[in-house]
C-alpha cells in the first residue's frame, strides 16, 4: 500500500472517523483507524463498536488529483498518534506507505514518520446493510432535529432506553421523542422516501450527538436506513453506523396535555435571561428551582430563594396571560434548555395547573414541543 | 450604603479583584468581595491572603459619571454569586443599596437581588506599604517578562523557593530569574527610579501569573514597591499586593556557561515545530525525550522513538553550524517552552557537550537567555 494524498484532505476524514474512535475499548484493534486503498481512493474506518464512521477520500474530486494511488493495500495505524501527525506535517502533500510487518512511513517534507501498523484483516468487519428502504432528511433539518431532542435523554443507566432518542417513522413522518422521565422533547419532520415505511427504533443520544458534531449545515440530503439492530446515515463521502438500543419505548403520547387551564406567550429572549438570572441562586439549592407567578397585567413574577446565600425576584411583560391564576415551580435547567432548543421569537406555555407538567411550543411552528413536569415546593 | 453605578466598570472591577479570590480558603469571609463607598467612588477588594487586589472606580471618569453615591458605607458580598449576577443584570445601570443586616440589594431594570453580606469590619486589613522606593516598568514590558520565566518555576513544593521568581534589582537593572533545576529562564530589563536601590527577593510563580492576566498592553508605567515581605504593583485604578517567597533563592548565576562547543543558528520557527512534531511520539515515554544531532552542511536531524508505537526523524537546515560534531538529548516540552518564550525569528543554541546544559538566545537582544539540561539516553 502506498500512496500521496492532498493533506487538508486527510486531516478532514481523519478527524471525522476519529469520532468513534474511543481510547477506552476493550478491543486493542479498535483504538486504530484503518485504511483501505483501492483503485478509487482511500477508505478510513473508526468504530468503537457502537459507532462505526467509514470516510471516503476519492482519488479525484471536481476534477482535481485528490490521491496518487501507487500500490493498493490496507492497515490498522494508532489512531490518536495517526490523527496528531497528519495535522501538524509541514507540507501541503503527504507520502504513506506500509513497509515491513505494517511498519507505515508517514512522510511530509523533511519529516519522516514511521508507525507501528496491524493487520487491517484483523478489524472488526461493519454492519452489512442492505439499502432496501431508505428515506431522506436534509443536512441542516437532521442537526437541528438532533439538537432540539437529543439533550432530554436520561444520562443515568438505570432505564438504559431512555439513554437513546425514539424515532418514529409513519408514512412520510419522522417523529422524535427524547425524555429523562422529568422533562420531554420531541420534533415532528416530514422525510422524503420512496415507500411508506413505518419503523419504531431508539437511537442512542451519545450516537446522534457525535453524528451532529460531523453533519454541516448544507441543505444536501442524508440518506438513512433503519434495520433490526442498526442505523446508517450516508452522506456524500460518509457512512455513520450505530447500534439500536434493545427494548420498548414508553408510550410517551400520553403524557403530553391536550387542555390547558393557563396560556402564556412571551418573548422568549427576555424570558430566557429572567430564567437565567433567576437560576443564579437556585443553583445552590438541590434541586435549582425557580418559581412563576402570574400577577395581573399579563406580568410574570419569576423568583428563587437561597436562604443562605439570598433571593432575586423579577417581573417580565407578558405579550397574554389567559386562564387561571397560576403559581408553579419548575428546574431552572430544564427550562433553559427547554428554552435554548426552542427556534422563534416568541413561545407559548400551556399549564395545566401546579402540579401537572406544562407544554412549551413556539408561536409559529407546531412541529417542537417541550414538556417540563413542575416541582412539588411545600 | 446606596449607589448607581454604570454596569461595565462593575463588572471589570469586580472580573479583576475575582482573580485573587479562592473559594478555597480557611477564612470565611475571604470568600466575599469587600466594597468600600467614600465620596470619590467605590473601591472592591478581593483576597487569598497570599494575593491581594484592590479595583478602585472613581465616580467621575473623564468627564463622566460612573458613580452616583447616595451614602456612605461598606460591606462584604458572596464573591462568587456577586461576580455572576452583575454580569448578567440587563440593563446599563445598576443600584447597590445595603439594608438590614448587611442585606444587600443589587437592582437592574426589573431585576431585583438581595444578597446577605458580611461587615466589612471582619475583613483582613490588606498590608500597609510605605510608597517610598518605586520604581517603574511599561505594562506590556512587565507582561513579557513575566511570560518568558514564570513558566520555569517548579511546580513541585520539595524546594518552595524554586516556585517563585527571583527578582533582583541593582541600580537601574531589573533581572528575573526562574529554574525548576532542569531548566532556567533569564529575563533583563532597563528599569525607571529615581533613587538606585538594591533588591533580592523571591515573587510566588502564582502571582505574577495572576498579575499578569490584569495588566493590559498598554505602555503606561507600573509602578512597583518592594519591602520585606510583600511586593505591590500599581496601576492607575489598581494595586495588586503579592506576599514574597521566605528564603534564599540560590545563586543561577555559575550555572550559565560562559564557553560553548557547538553554536547553531537556526529559524525558530521551522526549529520549533520539528520539535513539536518529534515531541508527538516522544510524549508516550516517560520524559518527552527527543534527540538532537549535527550532520555535515549545516543540517541538524531531530529525532525521537517510541518502539511501541513508532519513530520520527526529521532534517531541519540551520544558517550555520560551529564547532565540534554533537548528539545531545532533551525535553521536548522544556524546549518548547523556551522557544515560544524568546521573541524575534533567528535564535542561537550555545551547546557545551551533550552533558552540559546548554543556553538559548535570540540572536537580535542579549536580554533573555533560556537554559536546559540535557537528559542522559544511553
Amino acid at each position: 500500500m502506498k500512496f500521496m494524498i492532498q493533506k487538508d484532505y486527510l486531516v478532514q476524514s481523519v478527524q471525522d472517523v476519529m469520532k468513534a474512535v474511543s481510547s477506552r475499548t476493550t478491543i486493542p484493534i479498535l483504538t486504530g483507524i484503518k485504511l483501505v486503498v483501492n483503485e478509487e481512493g482511500v477508505t478510513l474506518t473508526g468504530s468503537d463498536s457502537d459507532v462505526s464512521i467509514e470516510s471516503f477520500i476519492p482519488s479525484e474530486d471536481e476534477g482535481k488529483e485528490i490521491v496518487e494511488i501507487i500500490s493498493t493495500g490496507s492497515v490498522v495505524l494508532p489512531a490518536r498518534f495517526f490523527s496528531e501527525i497528519v495535522k501538524k506535517l509541514p507540507k501541503e502533500t503527504v507520502e504513506v506507505e506500509v513497509q515491513n510487518h505494517f511498519s507505515t512511513m508517514i512522510r511530509s517534507g523533511k519529516a519522516e514518520f514511521n508507525l507501528n501498523g496491524l493487520d487491517a484483516e484483523e478489524y472488526p468487519h461493519l454492519p452489512q446493510i442492505e439499502e432496501e428502504n431508505v428515506f431522506k432528511i436534509p443536512n441542516d433539518l437532521l442537526k437541528n432535529m438532533i439538537r432540539q431532542t437529543v439533550f432530554a435523554v436520561s444520562t443515568s443507566e438505570t432505564r438504559p432506553i431512555l439513554t437513546g432518542v425514539n424515532w418514529k417513522v409513519d408514512g412520510k413522518e419522522l417523529t422524535c421523542v427524547a425524555t429523562d422521565s422529568h422533562r420531554l422533547a420531541l420534533r415532528k419532520a416530514t422525510i422524503q422516501s420512496e415507500n411508506d415505511s413505518a419503523y419504531n427504533v431508539v437511537i442512542p443520544g451519545k450516537s446522534l450527538s457525535e453524528l451532529s458534531k460531523i453533519l454541516d449545515d448544507s441543505n444536501e440530503l442524508v440518506d438513512i436506513v433503519i434495520t433490526e439492530n442498526q442505523v446508517l446515515f450516508k452522506t456524500k463521502h460518509l457512512l455513520f453506523f450505530s447500534r439500536l438500543l434493545d427494548g420498548n419505548y414508553p408510550d410517551t403520547s400520553r403524557l403530553i396535555p391536550n387542555e390547558s387551564k393557563t396560556d402564556v406567550i412571551v418573548n422568549v429572549k427576555e424570558f430566557l435571561q429572567s430564567i437565567d438570572r433567576a437560576s443564579l441562586l437556585a443553583r445552590e439549592g438541590r434541586n435549582n428551582v425557580v418559581k412563576l407567578s402570574t400577577l395581573s397585567d399579563g406580568v410574570i413574577e419569576i423568583s428563587s430563594n437561597s436562604p443562605e446565600i439570598g433571593k432575586v425576584i423579577e417581573e417580565v411583560q407578558s405579550d397574554s396571560i389567559e386562564g387561571e391564576e397560576l403559581k408553579i415551580s419548575f428546574s431552572a435547567k430544564y427550562m433553559l434548555d427547554a428554552l435554548k432548543a426552542l427556534e422563534g421569537s416568541m413561545i407559548k406555555i400551556n399549564f395545566t395547573g401546579a402540579m401537572r407538567p406544562f407544554v412549551i411550543k413556539t408561536v409559529e411552528d407546531d412541529s417542537m414541543l417541550q414538556l417540563i413536569l413542575p416541582v412539588r415546593t411545600y
